[in-house]
């Protein structure tokens, strides 16, 4: 710890700066300078956040600056048996446990809860719809005569932008170009399969490749690599309409006896209720998202697997619908832009690794791509557990606290 | 371990269930037999989710069903000077230091490097410009003369409401109360002072309170204590127009010659490049949030200091404005609904509350509600040095490599 | 007409310019020579739209470069009976008719049919459930500090904007002003009661007095009368959720037997379609307005009363829903932003106030706003015709004709 | 008339309904009586209304229950000159004149003075990017498996449907089936290409034939031809991101000179006052448009063209954008879902043809869709030149009147 108070030290006397650390000793250590920098300047005690549990060089890719890491519980709700398109829990046993990381109370318990209703209806299904990782770059033109020339030029030269677009990586394949014109700006939104990997940055640098041939080619001067029409971790209604990532959709019918039983409601109440609260009162509300807490797994999942937190914003677009069907409960969620991988970012560092294994979709799948659409699927499960728990509970009030009442 | 690895075969052998594991056992041993039992059906192995800094039981408010931790790595912007309206960070020195903590590799030197500039420019402002917290149960009237009947009666009652509602909570304060009808359904938007705490708890089970005296005294049915226009943890207009826990700006003036220098790139290119990418891009794809990855900071402060992940979706919901002023740039970013809280939830445990140590923020502020406005106005400011450093990096592109070409 | 000639002449010679021929000849005389001009000019004959029915210059204060009149058939629906607020239709009688004017076949047919079958369930309800009428002035201030003191500013002197907005108006009253910060752009949101008027030019004028006054006091400067949080003609969520103009619901319950002898349908049929369709479609689609077709009464009934057409795009803001209720069939229709009024405009041409008299409200109402909200409540009724039989069109659907099939 | 008071009588005593009056006597007597009842229940005298100049028989693909017509003031703005991709207002002479019916004043003034502002800086540029007229019905599913296996039919079958589809017309073309998924809902949106027509009808006869062949061949049940993401006549992303009817952009580029003698303000105020208003306030409103008074044109030029005024809703989908480009100012109107034709509806009557026959765009183009595509174009001209008028107007501000503050 020497080596890290002389550091902290020089630090302090401006003779090195923060970001300059790693230069001179290797992760820990300077993490560790770090550490008694900021408790000087600040009166803090890091010692909690200095407790970590891997070397910190393993975070080298996940992080600059690093002082250590912060702790949030993990649990685990299920078992619940699916039938994914790429999700195989359930086969042959009694299903898939799914791990989630929250700091708020009830939430596992809810979800838990609505694993047992899920499993005593037999499991949930569900299936990636569509997929795609997106990426839009805003272009300047003259005038809207030469934005017509751009669009022109774009639809005959896709296989152009395709071949420098993929000379970039070995997975990843664009599969379209959409261009969308205000004015003089021109916004050209590739979207791209990227397999197992969330791929924002694959399709960024893709793009870029396929950036310079437009502005090679064509009159086009590139402003902005991202121009806002992808959409990353913003909500936007093109991401809830066409989708960005896997857009997943789980569903099940409930047989009425499980949920007044186990529930203590009704098909009838689930089904008003979900009218009332997710469908005309997000209506009314303005918003993008008409469920009830499908943003609260999505976090704790996204947490628990190493998935990139800032774009839970685009999870929370999930429409959920409740319908009596033959006397029973029909529930779905449909989440229209899940984006997550099972190799790269976060999901190398040993907590979200193994949070992956829990689900048995750590690293590239076979055939490749099939372990991030199975982590969708769960991800989608598991809302819906959350979903009908949640809904349940409201349905049944008269409850003896405010916990249960939240069903969370 | 003998004692999990008894509790585990019993979960196997159907005797009890995972959530029984703490009447049977301490919360540390609960988690380890519960490693074990998803070990086994799983064949993960769980030893890092194992490896935990803290005493199971603390986070027994916090989750069900533990396991473990996840670790997150946890690092360090800054030191920025804040002129904030509760935020003194810079009062007397360098300013303050913004704890993140994520596994996105480049975020935290994209906002250090933000840091870097706005204390070049003499600091950010900060302020705190509304605040409420709100939660909106739904009711059920007969019909629209039924619900006329009902907003009138919230009018002429809400002093019994306040009373209701403030019966429960030592802290809180109800501001008032907003009907929306959409045909048979009354929707009431309880809007309440939390202070310092996030409020949401206390905001439903203040309003499970009020709700209850409109039953006893109207026509209209209880639906759901949430109907949606709260609106909590989804995309949603009415937050970002009337704002739900904190709405906040941060905004800078910068002169030329840092943009210039220490940014590589000038006041006008970053102006029309905020124009056509945060503005008319996000207007074509209909968005709520007008900014670059205002996500991201708050993210990574969220998680770094023990706030609710979920709530990141609505932390989205942010307009970054920028324009050449006097030859300067002007910059800003105004987050409509920021809820935070820097008491309960998440913030009392071990590394998150040596996050909040690191603002200087931790525990019920003097007077109330103050710790909370400060840890508002450091996000704030960690969103714009996150802004100002990625529309930086897009403007003056042509750099050797796709992180830096992200600037984060 | 030799006049008229002369003076196309000296418009196609130079010597005139199109607007300026009012000065030169009656209205009447400058309408012929505009068509002379553009006749000559487009080769276009516009005998027929020449063949108007009022002088000119009762049309002055509605347009300029008048050329004549177009003439858009116009209908009438009903009787349907209406227990109203303010409209009395009904009492006693048959109920109101309702007149439309419209170029779209098979929609006059469509509201018919569901004002019979209204009628036969005894009448719709419908009531002006909040009201006002808003213009919102953009203010530049120096940085969110300024912003802050021109928020507190504006609190603490709302009497004194009160008194300039007033000070304008012989009947307007300005009912509060809310307002809205991002970065260094302060926007207020006037809103006033305009009693009969729609009242846009009357709360324009007012706020341009209370800006005086804000300019005066305050460090803020005015950079456009209208900021858009208006929001004027403009689809926008502050509308959909606060309301502009009047807010008005309509509903009914119609039995069993009268959906399916009248309508050949059931109510679970329409429950379900409505819930398929004007909820999750909308929903899905990113849209604000949850119903089928309510603009096509909207703009039906503007036209053919003299309202604003270019307002038909708030008047789109509205939310149907249907449920099942002790075996008959709930409907209704909640129009968020309906701006109309009785007084000024397009409601003095003879043809436009003969619709107001089909109506019974033409004028100022006793009490003043009456004949206004009456107007609302009548256009809420005949939208929610309109839904009913678009939906029982629909759910009913195998029909004979493609018009049929649209219930239109 | 006699005929008609007998009429009349009948119905008031019960023996005919109203809208079987058409059954017992040609249009005109049959309008007349429905005069007579309606003056004789509500008291209002119809005169106006009886005095219409055209046989109503010429409007019964129009209307039902026709009483008679209302008359709108009609005007003319311009010339202008327009380099268009179909229009082609402005080869060898001064431009086009736009014809624009309304009822409120200073508008007319507002557009012709800017279209004196365009033609001063050489006419604007104008074009169709996009095209397409969309019905989109709703399906319902057992499940997401189902949902699964209906979208990989749809694009396995895309041939069937559009044969089926193109069986019901001679002119229409399905361009393109895009699937949607919520739970058990599968929306599939037709995309046709509908030439002259505005083409709703056209597109719903043909889609229903498609819809039959669906239910044919798969598990899928019709639940209603449209399922609102069409979306018709609601103001809804899709339609604001992927278009509907034309997706058109007009600009221009006036010198600062213009702008400054003619416009009294400059380049950078008005750029200023765009973004302000224009962007950040419609941001802040939860707006779908982004401009400032779109609306007004192209409901008034809608109406004296006999387009489906409705259809305004859609037509304010539109982003104004405003710079200073190499001193002088770049201003573009971009709308993203102009639904109009040129042939059926409205356009067929006496007077709306005529207002076609101003812009020299009545009936079928020569290609066909070329009349449509130059009516969209003069459409977009006349929106920027309104834009333009009216943010000078709000620049320019200290003017004498209300009105001219309006710019209106």
């Amino acid at each position: 710890m020497t080596d890290a108070a002389d550091l902290a030290a020089r630090v302090r006397e401006g003779d090195l700066r923060l970001h300059e650390l790693d230069d001179h000793a290797d992760a820990d250590v300077a993490a560790a300078a770090r550490r008694l920098l900021v408790e000087s300047e600040t009166g803090a005690t890091l010692s909690a956040v200095g407790d970590y549990g891997f070397p910190a060089e393993r975070a080298e890719s996940n992080i600059e600056n690093m002082l250590g890491a912060v702790q949030v519980p993990m649990g685990v709700a299920g078992p619940v048996p699916v039938d994914g398109g790429a999700a195989d829990g359930g086969d042959g046993d009694e299903g898939a446990y799914l791990p989630l990381a929250t700091t708020e109370g009830a939430l596992l318990a809810s979800v838990n809860r609505g694993c047992s209703a899920l499993s005593a209806a037999g499991g949930a299904n569900a299936r990636v719809l569509k997929s795609g990782m997106t990426r839009a770059p805003v272009f300047r033109v003259a005038d809207v005569i030469e934005a017509e020339a751009l669009v022109s030029w774009v639809r005959d030269n896709t296989d152009r932008l395709i071949e420098a677009a993929e000379s970039t990586t070995s997975h990843g394949e664009l599969l379209d170009v959409t261009p969308y014109v205000v004015g003089n700006s021109v916004y050209l939104r590739f979207r791209y399969d990227t397999k197992d990997a969330m791929g924002m940055n694959m399709a960024t640098i893709a793009t870029e490749a396929a950036c310079d041939v437009v502005e090679e080619e064509t009159e086009a001067d590139l402003v902005a690599l991202s121009g806002n029409l992808c959409t990353d971790k913003k909500p936007a209604a093109i991401n809830a309409i066409e989708g960005r990532g896997r857009s997943v959709t789980a569903d099940v019918t409930i047989p009425r006896e499980v949920v007044e039983e186990r529930l203590h409601t009704t098909p009838e109440d689930i089904a008003e209720l979900n009218t009332r609260k997710n469908l005309v009162g997000s209506a009314k509300a303005g918003s993008l998202g008409f469920n009830a807490h499908v943003a609260n797994v999505v976090a704790a999942m996204f947490l628990a697997t190493g998935q990139d937190e800032a774009q839970v914003v685009e999870g929370a677009n999930a429409i959920t619908t409740a319908e009596v069907r033959e006397d029973d409960l029909y529930l779905s969620v449909s989440l229209a832009s899940l984006e997550v991988g099972t190799v790269g970012g976060g999901t190398k560092l040993p907590t979200q690794a193994e949070g992956l294994d829990v689900l048995g979709v750590r690293g590239g799948g076979d055939p490749a791509g099939s372990n991030a659409d199975a982590l969708a699927e769960y991800i989608a499960v598991g809302a819906l557990a959350g979903e009908l728990s949640l809904l349940s509970a409201l349905a049944s009030r008269h409850l003896s606290s405010a916990h249960a009442e939240l069903g969370r």
